[in-house]
């Protein structure tokens, strides 16, 4: 007899009630009297568990009884509505096979612990409601995205791990290497050989797939990255990772507009897709996580979003420059609490702003007339402030060389990049969802550690 | 007046036929006489191009003709079907926008290029028909093989890429670090200090996220990895790429023949799925890659799956011994000559080798009744051999020590993989499938470095 996810025994109730069904999961809780007990199982594939009833008939009665919380089992007996109690139904239990004990120093007792100590046992978490709720809702998220691009027809591109470029100097990369440190080859120069190791060169990890997802978008069109990304930043915030995934499509022939469309377009159906497939999940991290998350998800969900330019955007913050910790004045860097006024009491609700200095964006952004900003936008949401970045690229090869020149980076580096703009260069846009900052977003989880299955952050790459 | 997708006039042409319509797209091949002109345009949504056919009407006509291939065009004007045709429409421009143009020396003209050439230009080969087969079918499979596992409910687990742990010892890593080669802190004993590196410690990319996985599918039963993985190997083959992706799904309160259920069903939903959504590229491959192709996936999504053990299959190719550059004998580790012949003249279909000798498999696989054989699986396909490897784990916590100790395993490198086995452990098993062999078996491409967007290999990082 095969065993039913207990997913499965929910889904489709009626057609299992009054039969007799085999069910495997984990023991959360176990209390029996003399001549019977109830056992508290889930088994991993919904967020309910299921209440098994079983009686001293049982020849294993004295063993079951003994269980501790933990311990794997399979059961066979029948599904039987109980119309009277909090759960829709219960197994009578004919047979009770342990499968696997747990002994009386598992770490998930049934009292609460605190994330903190749960970060101390990765292997563990998953077992607990929060990181249930955590771990499935960003599978969701993940399948949602590739859902939404896949239905447009964009083409999923691997860009690479290890790389020998440093795309946009985006940040501290991490080296990866195959020679010996405590032996290395050194140049006549007393440098290290780089020549002799295994890429032939210095190799890091990414930072950012964009570089060469454009180089796709002027083949298909239509393209989206999801993959992971580094910074070696020694930043210890609630929010950096060292180890980050990132979602980041390019559409051409399509400009700002298009890709703010696209933008919000994403965020309202993996929001959607999320309350549609994980109701039990997000009415828990609601009650016990963030209360208003389910509220502040609908408004993004039902809103349309507002758009500011960064002009715009700079004269209202001036007016309550007093309130602010830093000052805003043109030219600046909007910070988080300059970004949450404005999504969350001037708006009131997601609000792109665009057209950013060009000082204070990224060099491959595109010029706009004025000649001082780029075509740059930011989506700001309450509750987090920004959550995605993108712009409309350089598509004018003379403009984009003298912009890299002004920078001082090196066109040998980027001749790869200067031929999308030499052989049919085309209008096109893109932007960078971090994918963790997603889920933190869509859980209320306040801590990057605990949204990460194994996070990587400055001393800490346990498992 | 917004763009139209060239895949989307295709999909819904009676809807668009006798309307005006707007593509973007680059141009193929172009032609001209003196009054008017066929432009071939590709858009990169679709596989097949559209016809378009413009006349000196147009004021910029001279320009239009002067177009080098690889140039970037928006037309509008009328589809019209073409019934005597090869192509079943062609739009009649009313407006042909230049939106980039190319140059005479534009590495993409119409004439063919060898695989080899097309190698030296990652950033330009997406845009010829080989490549936009290939990486639009790369696309489709890595969604198939995500719709397969959410379809069941399967939780999609990030497994880490930086590592410290070396999982079984499984190839070759790479190191990741931050140290500064030219200038190493070093320990009192002279070697490396990596207690000052980022983490802490020593550490690498990951070879294999099973162990990782296994934690997750201890805590909801059922759950996949999709990830990249590295081997640093010095090995410079059609079939090793040093950064490649791979799927390895884990499920619990599941055996071997559980296990061989869900990676048949995979691999015949991946193949369905490509068929079904990608028929043009599919036919492209059997016609100019590898003739034979589509009959050879047929037969795989339509048969039932063979099974021989290990011993049974050894049997089997003594008799054969002759014809073998290895010979074979029971012990040894099955050559790509054995393979094939076992699926492609003995069963004549896909077939799961099981229960290899322990000596030849890893420490984690399961110990069967024998004392000498391991739960282990192998799927052989005919025209590639093995494509799938997995096994059931060991679920017995002293079993496993055993195993550990007989192979010289640290215990504390694995505490957390025994607490698996002590708290609540469940017969489980996994497999690993190596998505760039599941790209090149279902495109009949030859060589790894012709499915990588950006492939590296020893010596070669290119963008």
């Amino acid at each position: 007899m095969d065993l039913i996810d207990i997913r499965e025994l929910y889904r489709n109730k009626d057609q299992y009630i009054g039969k007799e069904v085999q069910v495997g999961g984990w023991v959360r809780s176990i209390r029996d009297s003399k001549t019977f007990g109830f056992i508290v199982v889930n088994d991993g594939t919904y967020f309910e568990t299921l209440q098994i009833v079983y009686h001293d008939a049982l020849e294993n009665f004295a063993a079951i009884s003994k269980l501790n919380v933990g311990s794997a089992i399979i059961v066979k007996g029948k599904l039987v509505a109980t119309p009277e109690a909090k759960q829709p139904f219960e197994i009578q239990a004919k047979e009770v096979q342990i499968e696997g004990t747990s002994t009386s120093d598992y770490p998930l007792q049934k009292k609460r612990h605190t994330l903190e100590y749960l970060r101390t046992m990765t292997h563990l978490r998953p077992r607990t409601n929060t990181f249930q709720a955590v771990f499935r809702v960003r599978s969701l998220i993940a399948y949602a995205i590739h859902q939404y691009f896949q239905e447009r027809d964009f083409v999923y591109v691997h860009t690479p791990i290890i790389t020998g470029s440093d795309c946009e100097g985006a940040g501290e990369m991490f080296r990866v290497t195959t020679l010996d440190l405590n032996n290395l080859p050194l140049t006549k120069e007393g440098k290290v050989d780089t020549t002799q190791d295994f890429f032939g060169k210095e190799t890091n990890l990414t930072v950012s797939g964009q570089l060469n997802g454009e180089t796709y978008a002027m083949a298909f069109k239509n393209i989206y990255t999801f993959g992971p990304t580094f910074r070696a930043e020694n930043s210890n915030t609630t929010r950096h990772a060292a180890e980050f995934w990132m979602i980041e499509p390019e559409i051409a022939f399509a400009d700002l507009k298009d890709d703010m469309a696209l933008a919000e377009g994403m965020l309202k159906y993996i929001i959607n897709y999320v309350l549609e497939h994980a109701p039990e999940e997000m009415k828990f991290f609601n009650q016990f996580i963030d209360q208003g998350l389910l509220e502040r998800l609908q408004v993004v969900a039902n809103s349309e979003f507002g758009h500011v330019t960064y002009t715009e955007a700079i004269e209202i913050l001036e007016k309550n420059n007093d309130n602010f910790d830093y000052k805003v004045s043109w030219g600046c860097d909007l910070q988080t609490e300059h970004e949450r006024y404005l999504t969350e009491q001037v708006f009131k609700k997601p609000v792109f702003v665009t057209d950013y200095p060009k000082e204070i964006k990224a060099f491959y952004m595109k010029l706009n007339e004025d000649n001082k900003t780029v075509a740059a936008m930011d989506l700001l949401v309450p509750g987090i402030g920004e959550i995605i970045g993108g712009s409309q690229r350089e598509d004018d090869y003379d403009k984009l060389l003298k912009r890299m020149e002004e920078l001082g980076l090196k066109k040998e580096d980027y001749d790869f990049y200067l031929d999308l703009r030499k052989y049919g260069s085309a209008r096109h846009a893109g932007f960078g969802l971090g994918f963790e900052r997603c889920v933190m977003y869509l859980t209320g989880m306040g801590n990057i550690r605990d949204v990460v299955p194994f996070p990587r952050t400055v001393n800490n790459c346990d498992l």
